[in-house]
Formats: C-alpha cells, structure tokens, sequence
C-alpha cells in the first residue's frame, strides 16, 4: 500500500479559528485508491519550517500533497519553497501569465502585476489547470514518488485533484478497490441506533462501519475493500440492506444525499409541487431545497413570516389564532401551513414556528420549542419538537425535522 | 516570541472522518500568553515517523506539545516514543499503578493487566494529575525547552493543561499579551486590495497583518503584542484605523462581524425595517438576516418567489415586465424590491433575482447573471453582476452583494 504525506500552508491554519479541511476530503479520496495517509502536518509561512517539512515528508512517503500558499501575496511561499525543498528552480511560464491576463480580463479587470509570481512554476512540474482560481497547480514526478502542489481554496483543490492528480496515482496504486457507502438517518439517537445495529455490523471486518453524529442527523458508513469495484460494491451492498431494513423509515438516504436532494427526487417521482412557510428557520428551508440544481420543477414559493402581521398578511392564519394559542403552536403551524398550500396552488406544504433562542423562551414554551405543521389535499396537521442546542443548531435541526415530516407523510400515503 | 508545536497521535485523526479540534483550543491559550504556534502535525500509530516527528520538533521548537496515544493498547505508542526522542528511559512509579488500581476499584472494578502500562512515565518528568481518565501527563524540562505530553480527549486535555501546563508556560513566555482584531471587506479582489493596504501593513512587524479570502469576503487579520492589555489594543487601532481609511466604505466590518450582524446594528441604531424578496437565493437572505439574535425587531418579512407567478402574485411584479425583460433582469429586480416594500410595510426592501446554474443560462444572460433591487422610501434602483463561482457561491455572493448595497445605500444616505 502506497503512503501519502499532506502538508497544508498558511498562517491561517494556526490560529485557533481554522482548521484543515481539504485534508480530510484528499484522505477519502486517497483512501479510495488504495493509498494511506501517513502524516499531515500544518504550516504557516515560516520558510525554513516548510523546507523542512517538504524534504522530511518527501524522504518518507510515496507521495506528498501540498495545499496553498499559491496565492499572489508575499505570505504566500509555497512556490519558492516546495521549489527549493527539491534543489529545483522555479521557471516562468509565458502562457501562463498570458492566461493570467485574459482571465483577470474576462472578468472586466486589468491584471495586477502581484499575480505575475503565479506565473512561475517547478522546473519540470506539469502544469494542473484551475478553472475556478488563478493559482494552478503542479505535479512533480520524481521517480517513484510524486510531489503534488494544490491551491487552498477546496472548490479549486478538489475538481483539479479530481481530473489531473488522481488519474495518475491510480495507475501506480494498483488494483485495490475502496469503496465507502453512507447510509444516513433522521430521527433516531446514537445509542439507540448502535444497540439496533451493532448485533449487524460487528459480524462484518469488511466491510468495516462507523457511525457519526452530525448537527441533526447519523450517519452510518461503510468501507469495503475489493479486488474489483463490483466485488466492493456487492460487500457494501449486502450489509447495507441489512441495516436500512433493521431500521425501516428511519434511513432517509442509502448513498449518502442530503435530506433536500431525498425531497426533490420525490417530488420529481410524483410530479407534485411543494411550498414553504418559515417563522423561525427564517429562509433555511427555502434556501436547503433551492441550493439542489432543477428544484424550479418542484418548489414554487416560500415565505418567511418573520413578524405575526406577515403570519396573518401573508398566509391568512386568523389573528385570534394566534391571539389565543400564540404564534408558536400547532394551531398557528397547521395555519400556516394549509395558509401556504392554498396561496401557492401546491399539492404540499410545510411550515415552522418556534423559540430559536436564545431569547424568546418563557416556561410553558422554553427555547426549543419548535411546531412543524403539514398540509396536503386531504389533511392539515402538525407535530411539536422540544429541540436540544443553541440557536445555530435549533434552526438547522428544526428544518430537518420538517423535511423528514414531509418526506414521512409522502411515503406513508405510497404504503397505504 | 516563544514557538510551539503541536503534535497530534492517534490513527483516527487520519481518516476523512476525524480532525484534530484539540490544536485549536491550545492555539487559542497559547497565543493569549504570547506563544506562537508555528507547526502541527498529526501522526499515527507510525513509530518511526512519530519518533522524527518529536525529535524534529524539539530542535526547532520552545515548546512542544503531543497530544493522545496515552491509552492502555498496542497502538498507544507515545509515550514509549516521546521517551525514545528526548533519548531517555521511561520509569515505572508504583503510587501511579496504586492510583490506577484505586481508580478502577472506585468504579467497581479490577483494573485489567493492560493499565499497567499507563503508570510508566518519561525519566525526570514531572507527572500531571488526571482526574477525569486514567492516563496521567508529562511535562519534561529540557532546559529553556519544554516537552508537554498531555491525553486525547479534550475533557481530560483542557483542565490538565490549564491547572498543570499553562502557568508554567506563563512563567517562560513573560507578561506578553497577544490580541487579535478582523476587519471584513466586501466587494473587492484579494490583489487589488493588497496593492492599496500592502503599503500600509509592511511598515508594521507588530501587528502583523494576514489577509484570508473567504467565500465572498476578504478578512484583514491583525494580531498584535504588547506588554498591556491597553499597549496592544491602541496598536491594533492605529493600525486598523490606517486600513479603514485606506479603504473607505469596502470595510463592512472593523471588529470581526459578520455582515448580517452589522445590517443589523445599522437598522436597529436607525429604527428602520426590512424586508426581502428572493428568487435564485432561495431563502438564503432571510436565513442570514435571522440568524443574528433580536432579527425581530428589524426583520418584518421574506418571499421566496422561485416561480414566476409567486413573484407576480406576492409581489405585484406586472406580468409584462417580466414577459418584455425577463425575469432575470433589472427591471424585476426592482419590481420585486417595490412590491415587497409596499406590501411588508417596511422602510428597506431588497432583491436578488439571477442564474445560480449550473443549468439556466443563456448566450445573453449567462450562469451567474444577477440582478440585486433595492427600494426606500425615495428611490428603487437595481444593479447587474456577473458572478464567478458554482451554483454554491454565486447564491452565496449573491446574498452577501445584496445586504452589501442596501449598507452601503443606507450609509450614502447619511452621508448626504
């Protein structure tokens, strides 16, 4: 097997407000391939520390991934120093700087002559395009070994990876097949779940399982080796069937989509149109199913009824309604909801009203509280939430919870 | 300056599902005593990398920190291997197996042969109490140099590094105080920006300066030292002031607020209200603008009108506007900012109406065409951006440039 050395650039990095996370993307594709991750380290743009590390990491692992530092600025010396670390020069290239210039052009701008120095590359190196960014990336073959130069930002980092680096080292990796598979989850808690699923997963040493808490949901993920992609798949297969029917409606998705992409490929399925009321999630669920490319087909309009006149403007929720049951409760919710679904002209409707926090809670309805109503043709109806964790979290996991209400209704009509 | 490193051990923290979060809190109580951190590693339960790891970092480094691999199994290596760095024995201290076997008996428990391991420690260190878990720390003086061995879970780490570690640390760093400062600027390159603030900053070792580009805004970092809390702070605002005049109105933020958060001190100073109509955003606005705490009182009402009957029927867009300009135009932009002005009864009104893509566009309006309205009492205007980036960021960019021009149009008025 194959080992790999991640080194991320920038002073950024060592402060206490960020973290690394391109390495954690580069680890799963690598691992995909076979290839293991030995060490990462993090640094800034100390020049003698980087040399060192480059050199160290060189010596000990088959390849070694760079990521930043590629920037046009003085702090930005991943070029001169990964250069150095290989007692290589750095050449300038002609048509990258003219690509630099037209680029800054199509934009409407004169390029500023900071960016010349992305010109420059490892004598040797292959260029690695960047579509999306004006730093481009190098590959350094060194026999046997390679040395791997990525841009920081992810968006640029992962379709270069992806198109230019990973092609290559599949070829020297060989024949392993990982294949990584995530079930995922709603409504259920970690220890409840393990204690269903561990009598499963404990049977099986490959593939192996881990299971992940994350803001609002688990998820489960499998890793297979194979000798083939269909021999990994079939592995994953079989245990993921296993588990998906121990825990029956709970599995919102079997290949890792997101709760919005579950929605959209049901109401596409069912050519039915959905619209949306929000009180505290003020827009996230709007904005959770417009952030899927094609939603247009299925999501007409939602509104945000931040202010109780909107709730009665808006949406129609009689003003003794909330006069007498308050704006966060079931009668407002289900209000809402039917409100919404009429206005809009949808099959489906969805609100939310509730206490985000951290101020607004009183005792009979403390922070957390949260209604989410539902209405389709034939019933409007509404369930009450009393959601753990601060604002940030309340919001994201009240919107889950009122996809999963839906998704729940929807399929729970099929079975009938 | 004293430097530091930090080590993290443990083969978890090299899958794609686990970062070390440890570093980031020790970063943070490092740098308020003056210690810089210059390099992180993470390493595994790989003998030979981890021993040149500790041993690199001793000879470059004041002060290193491990972190984890304490635990009782084979694969918790350091610390036979830190011992084995700093050349050095590891010891077998009897009152620590007595406590060890005290602590297991206090759960009900024998303590299994494995434990044994934990009550060996490095030669001349000094052992740090652990209340919470059963691996003890070390701290070895290596004259001016510290080697600090501290357990993986942070609820063992933090308490142990805060009672045992850092008033030691303290002593050596002095009374050097470290503060930090961000201003946030919108609507301008990462190299133009350099060319007008490098010639400011460069002039400064103290503050340093940092510029970090983060999805749609640039962050100037400025960390400065001083003897005194009061020492520090005046050279954090001499500094910034330089920059903001520098700058001008592209500064949104001068002390690390987000934009949404600054909208809000705007509205809230001034009284006003606001509301919003959104198409390719999709809710994103809405969700920004509640996400601060007390949006309530300046944030009346949100439309998402993703089709284009909802935009005609919420916000009164006259049909042929959008048959004769589109609906993604400027003209629409502004009809939906009017409407929804009119309609929410509020003082501000903004809209986004664009391509998001990755499907959508056109020769004449291609992905990433955005039309961002905004309206007041005196005036509705609209202006036109082409935006780079997926679907993702120009929805992203999108939301930012629009509370961006209603900022800045609010403050052009009070200027006036």
């Amino acid at each position: 097997m194959l080992s790999a050395e991640i080194i991320a650039i920038g002073s950024e990095l060592l402060t206490p407000f960020k973290t690394d996370t391109n390495s954690l993307w580069l680890t799963e594709k690598l691992n995909e391939i076979g290839i293991e991750v030995k060490l990462k380290t993090v640094v800034g743009d100390d020049e003698a520390r980087l040399e060192e590390t480059v050199r160290d990491a060189i010596k000990r692992s088959d390849i070694v991934i760079t990521t930043g530092g590629l920037g046009p600025t003085e702090d930005d010396i991943t070029r001169k120093i990964t250069a150095k670390a290989l007692d290589k020069d750095l050449i300038f290239k002609q048509k990258l700087l003219d690509d630099l210039r037209e680029r800054f052009k199509s934009f409407g701008y004169e390029m500023p002559e900071k960016n010349r120095s992305q010109a420059y590359i490892i004598d040797g190196s292959e260029v690695l395009p960047n579509p999306r960014g004006s730093a481009v990336g190098m590959l350094s073959d060194l026999s046997e070994k390679y040395l791997v130069v990525l841009p920081g930002p992810p968006r640029e980092l992962k379709p270069m990876f992806e198109k230019y680096v990973l092609p290559k080292l599949k070829e020297s990796a060989g024949d392993i097949v990982v294949l990584r598979r995530s079930l995922r989850v709603s409504g259920m808690g970690e220890s409840s779940l393990d204690e269903l699923i561990a009598p499963i997963y404990t049977k099986y040493k490959n593939p192996q399982t881990a299971t992940l808490f994350n803001k609002t949901e688990i998820e489960i993920q499998l890793t297979a080796q194979g000798n083939t992609k269909e021999e990994a798949e079939s592995l994953l297969d079989e245990l993921a069937n296993k588990i998906a029917d121990k825990l029956g409606m709970a599995v919102f998705a079997k290949k890792g989509e997101k709760m919005e992409e579950v929605i959209g490929r049901i109401l596409i399925e069912k050519n039915k149109t959905l619209s949306v009321a929000e009180s505290c999630t003020g827009g996230l669920i709007g904005e959770r199913l417009t952030e899927v490319s094609g939603s247009s087909k299925y999501f007409i309009e939602g509104s945000v009824t931040y202010h109780n006149d909107a709730k009665i403007r808006n949406l129609s929720v009689p003003k003794d309604v909330i006069e007498n049951h308050g704006a966060v409760s079931g009668e407002v919710a289900e209000a809402m909801a039917l409100g919404m679904r009429k206005k809009a002209e949808t099959d489906y409707a969805i609100s939310v009203t509730g206490i985000a926090g951290p101020t607004g809670g009183t005792e009979e309805k403390p922070v957390g509280t949260v209604f989410i109503g539902y209405s389709d043709e034939e019933e409007t109806k509404s369930i009450k939430l009393n959601l753990p964790g601060d604002r940030y979290l309340i919001r994201w996991r009240s919107s889950q919870a009122a996809l999963d209400y839906l998704r729940r209704n929807i399929l729970k009509k099929e079975d009938d």
